[in-house]
């Protein structure tokens, strides 16, 4: 295999990046100076070394030489009695989009698909399970699942609700999940029925 | 203009049709059997006669010749403490295939748009007040506003506010949204920032 | 089945119209004056009083009281010694637009599936055979076959050529097919082989 | 910046990648083993070294040490008498995808936009110019311009007829178009005038 399709395939295996857009990639790169391409390489073989993930939540980001924790993790204005779980990384930035939550995060790192193996040795379930333990002594009080309305972010929902649930039932934490109903530029003629029946349940 | 020419001009103004829809649609009538033809010709002719507005929430309907009211409207097992106010017929087809809502609706027959002219003149909004000042007095307790999520339906929902203030002082009428939040199969990535801060806000 | 069931069923037999559409347009009628029905109701009930196929090519048309062949088969300026078999109507139209092609046509009235039962009954291969024969003699001597470029429009071509095949023996007419290879807004990159063969060997 | 943030940026300047994917690239990264990432780092830096332009036709390789032509150009297989000169490399992979086309090839590195400056310095005129005169000597008789069938590929065209017309006038070489007409799947109500009006023009 040249290197011309040594790269095709790394680009392949890119999030929705078939063959044809890989090799678009790979012309791309031709197109750059020299020096382009070794800052751009440089930074990804070093791209270990300077995002980690944070040690309390998981998210991938930049540590300082002080403080190796994320910085909503290390910030003092957060609320520290809420914690959200999230599937991945963007989640946090979509709610920090949202602007209204102000307490802490965990990455959990994946779901628990409710069909197929229910693999979660992949999971960071331990490491929440730990910093739950930790925090329900200092005062955590609510836990709020914020998966996907679908059937693989419920069953991840009722995964956590049973893996914490020791520590639940012993301390004064609730687990909520986020509220539904329709959301911006719905209109009731397309919205399912599901979503039509908790918009009414969740009246206001 | 020819016939031919004729029937292409009505397509045309029907709701989503372009001139090379509405010329097969005259190529598809060319195709039916005559007795089709006429079938069609009558059901359009009598359509008024056959298909009214229920005198009580306006959905359109076929009355039987001892009630002129809608299926739900003289329904007994329907609660009459709660009124729906919906844009259009199809809003009430979609909140009934929710399967949660057992109150009564009325529809306002559009929107009040945020932008241009406030026009409300063609709105059932007379017929609303009339409705809700008389069931006030029976027992009537909660207004349902079920408009799109967007700033049309907001509006919308102010002027039915503005509009039954009157009677909602003097009587015990509490006027309700839908609620907001994620709607089924939402992932957190692609939520808009308004809906991620409803569904925080309605979690439970 | 009330009448407005009634009507929904008409408008879901028209081409390309689901349920919600239908029902839709049933709204819409609904919103239009008694006059403006009345007019409809009357071009749909004598539609095949006023719009005919042409005797000699079959396209839909207006007749008039003295001719009832269309404006192209009754047109002295059109070239006698060309025909042109289309599937439908529309296709005549867009060649038409095309604005090169001078001579006859004639609407098959469908196309012979690959697959399937080849059912050739409803189409109109007699009145072609016939429509040659006597043309034949008269001068015609190329026949073009206008079918999509797809393995029905390519069977249907197929058969056309056995139909004729006595008289194409016998006379010296030309079958031919429409040009293939690059169509406006083509990039190579995107074209399929079997194009891209088309346009090398179409070269010139 | 932070390495996470740079490397952003380097992604959003892929073709086709906006903010939001170029993120998950990042993260994409992230989940691969180190070795992975060395070696695809490497890949990145040394891409210049191991693939190159063919100095014949342009298109990028990997050079044998014996040869620095690609494949195709030193090939004894291929028609030396034919040149078909494109737009960009994958222009020549969708070609050989045709399976019919068994000349050489010159990747002209861009067209002559229509309007705009005509700024045909970054194209590879002076060499195509170069192997042509070279080429003609040798039996070069068909130049094939294989460009998009839109504005910019027909004014690409006529500046390189202009370009070559002192050779093409001296020597016999013809330069042929590809074939235009209907492509596959084409269905003849939905081409537009001009592709139609070549179908006419180039049927057979």
């Amino acid at each position: 295999m040249t290197s011309f399709e040594s790269l095709i395939r790394h680009f392949e295996k890119f999030p929705g990046i078939g063959a044809r857009q890989a090799r678009r990639f790979v012309f791309h790169l031709l197109t750059l100076p020299p020096d382009d391409l070794v800052a751009f390489s440089e930074l990804i073989k070093n791209i270990h070394n300077e995002v980690t993930p944070c040690p309390s939540c998981f998210k991938f980001h930049t540590p300082t030489p002080y403080d190796k924790r994320c910085v909503i993790c290390r910030s003092e204005s957060r609320d520290q009695s809420k914690l959200t779980v999230v599937e991945r990384d963007s989640d946090i930035d979509a709610i920090e989009r949202g602007g209204v939550y102000d307490g802490l995060y965990f990455v959990l790192g994946g779901t628990v698909p409710l069909l197929g193996t229910q693999d979660t040795q992949r999971l960071r379930g331990g490491a929440l399970k730990h910093l739950v333990a930790t925090r329900a002594a200092e005062g955590l009080n609510e836990i709020i699942l914020a998966f996907a309305i679908n059937p693989d972010g419920e069953n991840t929902g009722r995964y956590i609700e049973i893996l914490l649930k020791d520590i639940t039932e012993k301390y004064p934490i609730a687990i909520r999940h986020l509220g539904r109903g329709l959301s911006t530029g719905s209109e009731l003629e397309y919205a399912d029925p599901e979503t039509i029946k908790n918009a009414f349940r969740n009246r206001s």
